[in-house]
């Protein structure tokens, strides 16, 4: 295809060109910053922005607009370019780029209106895409997702995640652009420009395909047009393009990534170099096309509700979570479920068999499920990924990245700690506190029992930002009666007296361990408080306090976890501002093997039998 | 292809035969496991144990012997079983599966000596297979590196990030078989038996393919006879199997994953049903075939050097990991290096222009590089896989499985924390420290300085299991002498007196603001006590828990990290012992954003100027 000159395409084709100054223009100013990377990608930013995309700009809240993640996130600066040239921020603004005071900055973030997920960690803008438009059926909109990646991200391996379940849902609403400029950050790309290469992996992965030059603005128009018609598929627009182009002495060549041009003669030169390529215009550009907007009603919270277990029933809390979830479900269609095949071990196959429409299978690809999680709830879904918790690690990265988003995703990892048994360390969480923690807008909640799992899957459901539940193999009994209420930040005193002599700090499993101490030490006259620690992040560390006080000072946590990151660290975080330290840190400390559940709580040391010796050691 | 029926192929047919009926057994007897996952590897794994491999039975250490590594980790019964039949270990150890005082556990680890590397998180073993196969070039042997995945695992991205690895270094060395048993744990898998959709896709990343029905030990053999001959690509034998195959009543049928057979009736049923299924064999099984075995020179740790660095030198610690890594690369063969595209930021692109053959670029793909470097590993090699510590959490599922296996990867992650300035959050590494210090295995290092990172890289190379240097991005003046010696598990004391009141512990860039807040407490005549905690785990506890006694029992800690996970817990551990607290935990207590190191510094609370209101707050 060669590049077309309809009035159309002219106004396209320079503001390109203003994107690709500004883009030189706010990195210059910066100091730092990607504009070779910017100037790949103009022509497909001005067609997106400037004719293909659905939005109204003055409405970043509209449901119905079109989405827009820019993958390659390091081309920050021509996306605030684009908002530029839409009218959604001034040409001034745009100079504030990386700057401490501006939210323009390096990698997109959400603290910007128009960004639904922050990226700047390469190979997750598809897998929050997929999430996006799954999210448009969900809410029956016609919104289209437009994805651009650049092409050495299609390395990672949740790029193929998302491809495999973009087709296997047939998200013929998404749109992905990959801005072949074959140079990566430290050299060529693996496949440069061999677009065929790349073509049959797209095609092998069931999208539909297009491969143009990405310079010509005629071809882009016309790929997103295709893409468009396409049904039953996702499109992928294979744009071949040169990383730098407008910029001859920059054009192609390695060595540029990530640097801006010199403010003085280089920057000048590069601008004049650009101003040069402006064409005569005979059509000023349209305004954005606004999107059809359909009412909907206001969302509502389900309302609390009693819990139908009652004391003594043996359920064990992942279970009682399959269960919650799809009576949550039943009460607010914003709750969605996501699985990466364990559903019958996660009992998330509970809310399949009432919810089946807003159950996404995404096989064994903890990534892609955890980076649509990110896009369903950027868009007002409450979504609910749930694996084994050993395998939300493998996610590690959009957990992160869910995190700096402050996105809505609720969490839940079963299977965790050496209490699942004879299927071996690969297959226990033992770290998944630790990573969940370390997130300081991550709340990580433990339940003992099905009601209080029930209860704090509801309050993690109507929580501002990210939240983790930890769940558990073995059936507990449930220790709570149904109208017993968990806030987010608690903790439950189980046993105490005026005697106490220490406080036990347990969670899940461990809580139970705790009570049999408790019953075995009553027997020997000794008095202990045992602490349901549901909440280790944001932690009552004021009532720990008082417990330490109350209890001699004396603190001792029992955790099916390994020593650093959990609940330990926590409390002792939390007990430190009174000057408490713990005594004992009952946890795994070596790396587990197989055996039963109650062999390996007593030979890692944190089963009752420990904790009767800890605090009757002193 | 028809069942070809040769006095080889019967006894072949046979002992798959066996191999299902000790799968069988061993499970019933464990009361749990996979045994229908084994039944429809069975021919594949008689294939590879009694006909195809190389090995000496009674070795497990020799160099030569071919390798096997099973990705699919849950069909651990049939690899037992294939020991057994072989006679690496005896029928009767097999019965053993899954019991606490047995290696042989749910999933395999190398507490086995005839496993490399853990498996059990699905689409590991192909990054690991092509670590091993990289490793085959390095030492010069001939050994072949076979790899057996299951279908549903191909949903993970990391096999992916393999596929194109393995492809990219024209690994014909390698052979992967999948198990397509068209089932996955809770339904069936995407591609069911679609062989032709499977094939393209490994076509179109580059692989030699032969689709073949998996039960037919004639075509099995002929396909691992073809990847023996095809020449400059790795090769992928897809194998249409039956879950369940051989029992009649669980044949393709869902809902029996992980489940065993019953004692008694069911099992009983199962066994008589499979040995009805011997044939009669004319020739009896040859022994395995021993590998041509080269012999080597033991490998030798290189001599401790001094830095070539003068005191006041400004040097990033990122930049002297490159150097003394190149420095090590000539001093000692087993180092090897890898990278996901950020060499000429990590520095590792100092390694790579004096040691290119022992370089192996993994493009952005941070699941498949530490997968790779875990093969390497297993086999002898001393790799260093590098990348921005942000994103080595990409790779949080390998590196728990790292540590499960204990293998000795080296890894190093750049950009630590806000100090990186105005990149953002995305490339900020605030939890990395979190997520190594939970794994119990893991040495933690974090130096300050040029000659501390010399002198740690080398410690980490020689040091026995993983490992993980934490570096920094902007230059930071040299302060240690070049035969300063930095074992793993100290610490330094850089300013001490017999007057100061508290203990400033701080590592990386946070020291020098400890540094500059010593300077100005000095002014106003108050001394401090300043640690360089190099090392967070092990962690020299006894040296901090003198410090704080010595300094009033006040002790301060300042990271460039969130509160979760890192130094402050570290420290807080190490001194509860005595009873001793962290008085003030500087450190990054919310999402940063974008701007200048120095003014992110100290908006987050962690420059000299706060260090200095912590020691005066009291």
């Amino acid at each position: 295809m060669s590049v077309q000159t309809t009035p159309r395409t002219h106004a396209l084709m320079n503001a390109a060109t203003r994107l690709r100054i500004d883009s030189v223009l706010s990195t210059t100013a910066a100091g730092s910053g990607h504009p070779s990377t910017c100037c790949s990608a103009a022509e497909i930013m001005a067609a997106l922005f400037c004719a293909e995309m659905r939005f109204d700009p003055r409405d970043p809240h509209n449901a119905d607009n079109d989405r827009f993640v820019l993958s390659k996130g390091h081309a920050a600066p021509i996306l605030y370019a684009a908002w530029a040239e839409v009218g959604i921020i001034s040409r001034d603004e745009v100079m504030n780029l990386r700057k401490i005071d501006s939210d323009l900055e390096g990698h997109p973030t959400p603290r910007l209106p128009w960004v639904d997920v922050a990226t700047g960690s390469l190979g997750q803008g598809l897998c929050a895409g997929v999430g996006i438009a799954l999210n448009a059926r969900r809410i029956q909109s016609d919104y289209r997702t437009y994805v651009l990646l650049g092409d050495g991200e299609t390395a990672e391996g949740s790029v193929w995640e998302a491809a495999d379940i973009g087709a296997y849902y047939s998200l013929d609403n998404l749109c992905a652009i990959i801005d072949v400029n074959a140079l990566g950050q430290s050299g060529p790309t693996q496949f440069q420009h061999d677009m065929e290469a790349l073509a049959a992996r797209w095609r092998s992965f069931g999208w539909h395909v297009v491969v143009i030059d990405g310079h010509d603005i005629g071809a882009v128009l016309d790929a997103l047009d295709e893409a468009r018609g396409s049904k039953g598929r996702p499109t992928m627009i294979l744009a071949r393009t040169i990383k730098g182009k407008g910029i001859s002495f920059i054009e192609g060549k390695n060595g540029w990534h990530g640097k801006p041009l010199k403010k003085g003669e280089e920057a000048d030169k590069a601008i004049a170099e650009l101003k040069s390529q402006f064409v005569p215009e005979e059509e000023p550009l349209a305004p954005p096309r606004t999107p059809k907007s359909v009412p909907r009603p206001a969302p509502k919270d389900a309302p609390v509700v009693a819990s139908p277990y009652k004391l003594g029933d043996s359920v064990a809390t992942r279970e009682a979570y399959g269960a919650a979830l799809a009576r949550l479900g039943a009460a607010d269609d914003r709750i969605v479920a996501l699985d990466a095949d364990v559903k019958n071990s996660t009992f998330s196959d509970k809310f399949l068999a009432e919810h089946p429409e807003r159950f996404y299978e995404s096989f064994i690809a903890e990534q892609a499920m955890i980076g649509a999680s990110m896009g369903l709830a950027a868009r007002g879904a409450i979504p609910f990924p749930s694996t084994f918790a050993a395998f939300l690690s493998r996610a590690g990265d959009f957990i992160r990245m869910a995190a700096i988003s402050g996105v809505g995703i609720k969490m839940a990892g079963s299977h965790a700690g050496v209490s699942i048994g004879e299927d071996g360390p690969s297959q226990m969480a033992l770290e998944d506190l630790a990573m969940m923690r370390a997130q300081p807008n991550v709340a990580v909640l433990y339940p003992c029992d099905a009601v209080s799992t029930e209860k704090l899957l509801r309050e993690m459901a109507y929580h501002r930002g990210p939240a983790y539940m930890r769940t558990s193999r073995p059936k507990t009994p449930v220790i709570y009666g149904p109208d017993e209420t968990f806030p987010i930040g608690g903790l439950k005193i189980v046993r105490r007296s005026d005697s106490d002599v220490a406080t036990v700090v347990g969670a899940g499993v461990t809580l139970f361990e705790a009570l049999k101490a408790y019953d075995e030490l009553q027997k020997r006259g000794v008095a202990i408080r045992v602490v349901d620690l549901y909440s280790l992040q944001p932690i009552d560390a004021e009532a720990l306090v008082q417990c330490a006080r109350e209890t001699g000072g004396r603190v001792i946590t029992v955790e099916d976890h390994y020593r650093g990151g959990g609940i330990a660290d926590a409390v002792a975080a939390a007990v430190a501002s009174d000057g408490y330290t713990i005594q004992h840190r009952l946890c795994v400390h070596e790396i587990p093997r197989s055996g039963q559940p109650d062999e390996l709580l007593d030979r890692y040391g944190i089963s009752a039998r420990h904790i009767v010796n800890a605090v009757l050691a002193k």
